[in-house]
Formats: structure tokens, C-alpha cells, sequence
């Protein structure tokens, strides 16, 4: 068999094509999601394996994406730790949040290959659905985004509640943010041993804090992981929103993999994380824009790209649930066809 | 009269102390102004000059700032354009707002000294209640800011309304961007007329776009701005959220001060804007956490901008309302006896 584009293009390896994917490809924006949802709801979802192979297959049949990710959540490993997470109209809510330090104490961390048994057999499922046409990316949360998450008591507008407990109890947020690495870095790995190709760690709030206090409060907690999980031939990719002012960190991270938000420079990005590969950065509000200024963006990426065996298509967030189903074919064809002349 | 350190240090000339103030420090974390609060609305407060004399002294008067900040929102300046503008619990709301291309013809320049006669009496009146102690800084929304509010019809999370319209109608997004600059010039211009001793343009969410989009839709407006209310001896302040991906372009230009946010190396940021001053750049959270870690943070950026002339000590955003008085009192008090041996 041969190697997957995606999976070369992860090691910086030479490949005839540009590999793209899309962050939240399996989702609320595909009529073939939605009609699944219809029948069951997010968490009934989340935790049948079957239905975990068919919508983490869906994006694939329908555009011919490079690699699929598992559809998950990444909220689902803290339930185990002794938190209720519940998924409603307005997002999602945990009870009951972390806010006194003591609270750190209740949380456990625990073994993910029995708790989240039905997450890896969804893996399983969705390996064995995929065959060999695509590679799956495992995923789960940084540490500090779930801490955030477990904070907050769900999603935050200018996170001043976790913001308020590190700044005032750092020792006990270190201690949480421990816990969590831990069972991170546990999951990943299961994710691997049950078939997953690659990971990937979302630490999608991570950006909310100065490099000084993000070397303390997040990288050493995604180190933790990143070393737990490692494994020959298993690209390990991170994505960080507010990507620029944490890269020359990044770059020393042990992983493969930079996923880098809109507003990072594509061509610093590939410099300054010389020797890994770089995943990004289309804006993904621009797939809700005119077909002219989709077709200038994706191909301004493409060109500034172009030469470097490390270059993976992406948006620099998730996919937006409005966007135009038509907007995804025409910048996955884009990218299929760049540096082609037939 | 000898030159402020405030006006010194925006120039980069040498002056014997770090100067201090905080965005939003005539706010509601204040008791002094939820006093005056407690007698008028927002709105009357903002068109009342003896209440904005009033409000802009209270934080010089308590801390001891180097520099006080005109009592007003950004938000002024748009409704004798056309649109109407209500200060609610829940922040701004602007109707109706732009959603369509036609909508930009409905929006005209004016003449700010007649319309916003108000503000630049209460900037003569703030003038008169200073007198000599510090410099007042006049300010107004960059165009993109205040198009994003106009677009959005307030507040946003995400920006996806302005970010359509945008992506869609760039042309048009340009003719209103145009004429939000025509009259934020002419306003800036009214305030230094008036007696503003500088002046600073907030693009609070500029950084929402990618810098390639930052330079088509934002820069050049700033751009605009700036030249219209040059002045020599008027320093030129521009703040930018998010700064980090787009230093360098705001490095090339013509002003005297970039303001950071706190996601920003301070030193990196002095290095890439050589030659302008900087502003920032403490996150604004910080206030809300323990003595140790504020003066470890206050700390760290003394240090880095030690030896720099043109350095001036702020936040990197605005003053959380629940922020306690005694913390800011800690703060002005670091960098003020930063350097001193008695």
C-alpha cells in the first residue's frame, strides 16, 4: 500500500499532490450530518460506534478530503474525571465548574481505554468503514483548552473565570492541568493503539494567554502529552488559535505537525518552524464570501507553499455550520488541481 | 513648563520616569464614576462636558497617571451618519445596521466640530479641570472597528456578519470604510484643535482579519486617518488587539506609538517597531489575580523595555470593570518606583 499524501506531507516527505482536510468536516454544515441527527441526538452520537464510522466517513465520499477525523468531542474525556457535560442549544455546559481550589481535588484521572470504550470502538468502526482510501486523525483537547472548559463551565467569551483561578491559585491550576495531560496523553495513545494514523491536540484557547504565562500554564502540559502518546510513524500535529505570538515555541515542540490560525503569515510559519510540517490557514469566514475572493485566498496559500514538502490545506479554524457546501468543493478542486496543467 | 514623560517617551526622548495610564482607567471599576453613574446615563454623561471633565480627572486625581484619557466611546462618532446608536445592559446596539451594498449609501460624512460639539467641549472643559498636571489624549474607533459595530449592529462574538459583507462586497465594505475615515480623521483633527496634547485610534478588532486582509481593510484607512490629523508636537497613538501577526506592517506607519496587546513579546515588539514607541502591554486579567503574580508580571515588563526611551507602561486591552482599586494603586506604584534606589 501506498503512503497516504496527508501522511507524507505531515513528515515533510515529497508527494504528488497538496493534502487538504478540514476542521470539523464531519458536521452541521453537510445535509448528509444533519439528517443523521435527525434520529439521534449529539451525545447518542458520540457514542455509537457505528454511527461515529458513518458521519466521520461522510465529508470523505462527498469531496474526497486527504485524511478523516473522528467525530468526537473533545469535552467527552472530562466526564470520567467527575464533571456532568451537557450539550445544549447554547453550547455546551459542565457542572459543577472548577472554582475554589479544593475543587482540583475532586477530579480523577482515570483509564480512558475502559471509560471511553465506545470512543475506540468507534475508531475501530471507522477504520475498518475507511478501508484504504484515507487516513483517520485521532484527536482530543490540550490540556489547558479543558481546563478552561472545567473553569468556565462551559464556553467563555473573555475567560475571566480561568483566567481569574490561574492567576490567583497557579499551584492548583498546574495541579488540574497535570491530571489532565495525563489522561490526554492516555486517550491519544489508546486512539492510536485502536487504528488512528495520526493525532492531533486542539488547544483552540490556549492563545488567550501572554507567551510567558502559555510556556507556563500550556506547553508543558502539551509536552507531557505529545511524549506520552509518541509513536514511530504517527504524526502528532497541535493546533493553537492566535497562532503568531506562541511559534518560535511550537517550533521546539517534539511533534510533526504546526496548525496554524488565519492570521498567521504562512511563509513565516514555514520558516520559523523549520523542520516541521506547517497545517492552515484559510479564514474559514471566507467560505461564506464571493467565489472571486475564495479563489484569490485559497491560491495566494497554495503560492506561498508552493516548494515546501511540509504543507498540509486547512482552515485556520473549524468549518463554519453556514457555509455553502459549494464553497468546500471549490476549494478542495482548487487544491487538488494547483501546480497541475491538465 | 517642562514636557510631560508621557509626551517625551511617545517621541522616544529621554525622560527621568516610565509613564502610566490604563485604557478605560474613567471607568466603572472606579466607585468615584459609579457615582456620577448613579445621576446620569451613559449617554448624558457622554454629552455633558462638565461630567466628562469630571469623570477623566477622578483616575488622575486617585493614581497619580501620567496621562489622562478623554471621557467618551467610540461609538459617538457614527450616529449623525445615520444610524441610531442605544447603550443597553447587554452593550451597544446600532440601527439599523449595514447588510446590504445599498445600505452603505445611506451613511454620510459630516462635520464633526457641529455635530460632536459635546466632545470637544468637554475636551476644552477636561483641559481646563487639568490644567497643567497631564497631557489629555483625545481617541476615536479606527474605520474598520466602527464598521464592524455597524455591520454587526454591535458587539460580536465571532464577526461573522462583518466578515460577509466583507467577503462578499469588498468594493462597497471599501466606499464605507472611506467614508469612516474621512470623518474619524476630521474628528481627531477637531480634538487636537480643541486641545488633545495626543491622540489615539482604537482598532480593537482589526485583528480578526489575516494580514493579507488587515493590509486591504484596515492599514489603508488607518492610513487615511493619521494623515489627516498630523500636527507636529501631537503624538499618534494606534492600538491594535490581537498585534502580534501584524507588527511589522504597523511598524512602517506614519505615527508615533504602536500599543500592543499582552499575547505580544514586548521586547520583540520594541525590536520589529524601531523607531516608534510602544505601548502595553500587562494583560488586563492580571489585575484580577494575586500581588505575587502581578508584581512578578509588572516586573518582567519593566525589564524588558529597561533602557528603552520610548516605552509607556499600559494594559493590553481595557480595565475589566471588577478589577479591585487597590491592585491598579499596586501597579502605578511598580513602575513608578521601578529604577529607584530610595
Amino acid at each position: 500500500m501506498a503512503e497516504f499524501d496527508f501522511i507524507r506531507a505531515a513528515f515533510g516527505r515529497p508527494h504528488p499532490r497538496v493534502p487538504i482536510w478540514i476542521m470539523r468536516q464531519a458536521g452541521r454544515y453537510l445535509p448528509e450530518y444533519r439528517a443523521v441527527r435527525e434520529r439521534v441526538s449529539f451525545l447518542e452520537l458520540c457514542r455509537s460506534p457505528e454511527l461515529i464510522a458513518e458521519v466521520t466517513a461522510q465529508p470523505i465520499d462527498i469531496f474526497g478530503f486527504d485524511a478523516a477525523i473522528l467525530f468526537s468531542d473533545i469535552l467527552l474525556p472530562l466526564e470520567p474525571m467527575g464533571v456532568t457535560v451537557a450539550f445544549g442549544e447554547g453550547g455546551p455546559t459542565l457542572n459543577p465548574p472548577v472554582r475554589r481550589p479544593e475543587d482540583v481535588l475532586r477530579l480523577h484521572p482515570y483509564a480512558p481505554s475502559e471509560k471511553l470504550a465506545c470512543v475506540l470502538d468507534g475508531v475501530r468502526a471507522t477504520k475498518k468503514k475507511l478501508g484504504d482510501t484515507v487516513p483517520l486523525i485521532g484527536f482530543c483537547g490540550a490540556p489547558f483548552t479543558l481546563a478552561s472548559y472545567l473553569v468556565e463551565g462551559g464556553g467563555s467569551w473573555n475567560f475571566t473565570e480561568v483566567k481569574r483561578f490561574l492567576y490567583n491559585y497557579p499551584r492548583q491550576a498546574e495541579s488540574l492541568l497535570g491530571k489532565l495531560a495525563e489522561v490526554t496523553g492516555q486517550y491519544l495513545k489508546a486512539q492510536i493503539e485502536a487504528g488512528a494514523d495520526a493525532v492531533q491536540l486542539f488547544d483552540s484557547w490556549g492563545g488567550i494567554l501572554s507567551p510567558e504565562l502559555y510556556r507556563r500554564f500550556s506547553l508543558p502540559y502539551i509536552r507531557t502529552v505529545f511524549d506520552i502518546c509518541r509513536t514511530e510513524h504517527i504524526p502528532r500535529i497541535l493546533y493553537l488559535n492566535f497562532t503568531r505570538p506562541f511559534l518560535k515555541d511550537l517550533a521546539e515542540l517534539d511533534c510533526e505537525v504546526i496548525s496554524v490560525d488565519w492570521r498567521t503569515d504562512i511563509k513565516e510559519a514555514l520558516t520559523i518552524a523549520d523542520g516541521k510540517a506547517i497545517q492552515g490557514n484559510l479564514d474559514p469566514h471566507l467560505l461564506l464570501g464571493s467565489e472571486e475572493l475564495i479563489c484569490e485566498e485559497v491560491n495566494r496559500i497554495l503560492d506561498a507553499t508552493a516548494g515546501s514538502d511540509g504543507f498540509i490545506f486547512n482552515l485556520g479554524h473549524g468549518i463554519l455550520p453556514e457555509t455553502p457546501v459549494a464553497n468546500v468543493r471549490l476549494v478542495v478542486d482548487l487544491v487538488h488541481s494547483f501546480g497541475r496543467t491538465t
